[in-house]
């Protein structure tokens, strides 16, 4: 393990400006998705900090997301999102649990196209950018079942844009990881009521206005940037979510 | 503070077996809902532990959300949920924000009644056992926009079955909190789509066979026992949620 140093900022707290610097790390790929980082009490003495910092620090990165506990186990780098998380918005008819096996995915079109200015706001481009646009369908055995949009920023995705979709996986977020070294680790998913129109409708064998819960997604990196914007349409009979608030 | 000796039972480990003390503690009434909790460090001194024990114990406590930590402030018995998280479901139209204002409630109906053999096996309750039935309609600025269906388990809610509904609150469950001593600490809300029969759609000014998005909710008490089942129903172009995963 690599030893690093702290030069303290005004207005910063030590354990933030550690939560940073380890943060950084993790980014950099030092401890990759699902890896143990080092005890508390090596990363204490590495930094020449109290044990009670280190600690500060991991809890601000556990509270982002960027890092797990587990009991008696230690501290992991969070794995990610996994690409068939749109699943636990809906129980499809005739599947046992919609939740626990992967749909087939097919892309129907993929092309590129100029950026949209709320596209180029969200990702963080120059106006005139390019983005990667998806139309995909998800089924079931067989059975149509989700409908989606995903757009894409380039040139982040550029080795997705350049490749045969024909063989792409069923699910994205791996992929994305392993062509273009982009790990979900955060989404964020807004539900809403809606109807399909009559092309939505044909492809997921619906009839045209038939009801629809459509999700709108902003899937983040590891560094908190909007990597992906996507909307998803799926039969608003087969939408079932539970939530715990506590 | 009281101190509190622990004796060992096979097979549970020592902070398990001291997070239940910790919590019948809690249950007991010795620190109340919002109460900052005792130093880790005073925790470990009373019951003979070691400090990462005690620690153990509170993150059991922390993951079952009985406590919260806040960061440099301290460990706090957690508040319970509020009334109005019904409406974190729904944005109404015409309102400002729907999640920041309080609707109106109105009771339409009271009623005791036996439990159905279901409902007796949720609240753990004899199968001839009784139940406080309601009919709720809650409003922003004088428009319907929720109905509900409220089963209450007695004896537990004897005290509400007895007082006027007129006198209400809008929110139920600081009413419970005060009039029934029992604190709302966690619910689950399992959400899908229907449509409204005549007699719903009347109450909530709409069309019959409107679409509406249904929330069936189990409402658990800081014990972990079930006390309260609700359906709500709420026009379903009316609902947005917005989950984030990571």
């Amino acid at each position: 393990m690599s030893t690093a140093t702290l030069t303290q900022t005004p207005g910063q707290s030590r354990y933030g400006k550690l939560a940073l610097a380890l943060r950084d790390r993790i980014l950099q790929g030092e401890w990759a998705p699902g890896d143990m980082i080092p005890a508390e009490s090596a990363l204490a003495q590495s930094y020449g900090v109290a044990l009670g910092t280190i600690r500060q620090a991991l809890s601000l990165l556990v509270e982002d997301g960027v890092l797990q506990r587990r009991h008696g186990k230690g501290t992991f780098v969070t794995k990610g999102v996994d690409g068939a998380s749109m699943m636990r918005f809906f129980r499809f008819r005739g599947v046992d649990d919609g939740s626990s096996e992967t749909p087939q995915s097919r892309i129907l079109s993929s092309r590129l196209r100029r950026a949209t200015s709320q596209e180029a706001s969200v990702f963080g481009l120059p106006p005139d950018a390019q983005v990667l646009h998806l139309e995909r369908l998800r089924s079931l055995s067989g059975e149509p079942c989700l409908l989606e949009t995903i757009v894409l920023p380039l040139p982040l995705f550029g080795k997705l844009a350049e490749s045969d979709t024909e063989v792409w996986d069923d699910l994205l977020y791996p992929m994305y990881q392993q062509r273009c070294g982009i790990v979900i680790q955060k989404t964020q998913d807004s539900l809403s009521f809606s109807q399909l129109n009559a092309t939505q409708a044909k492809r997921l064998k619906l009839a045209a206005a038939h009801p629809c819960v459509q999700v709108e997604r902003q899937a983040f990196d590891m560094a908190g940037r909007c990597v992906e914007l996507r909307t998803t349409r799926g039969d608003a009979f087969s939408f079932k979510y539970t939530t715990q608030l506590q």
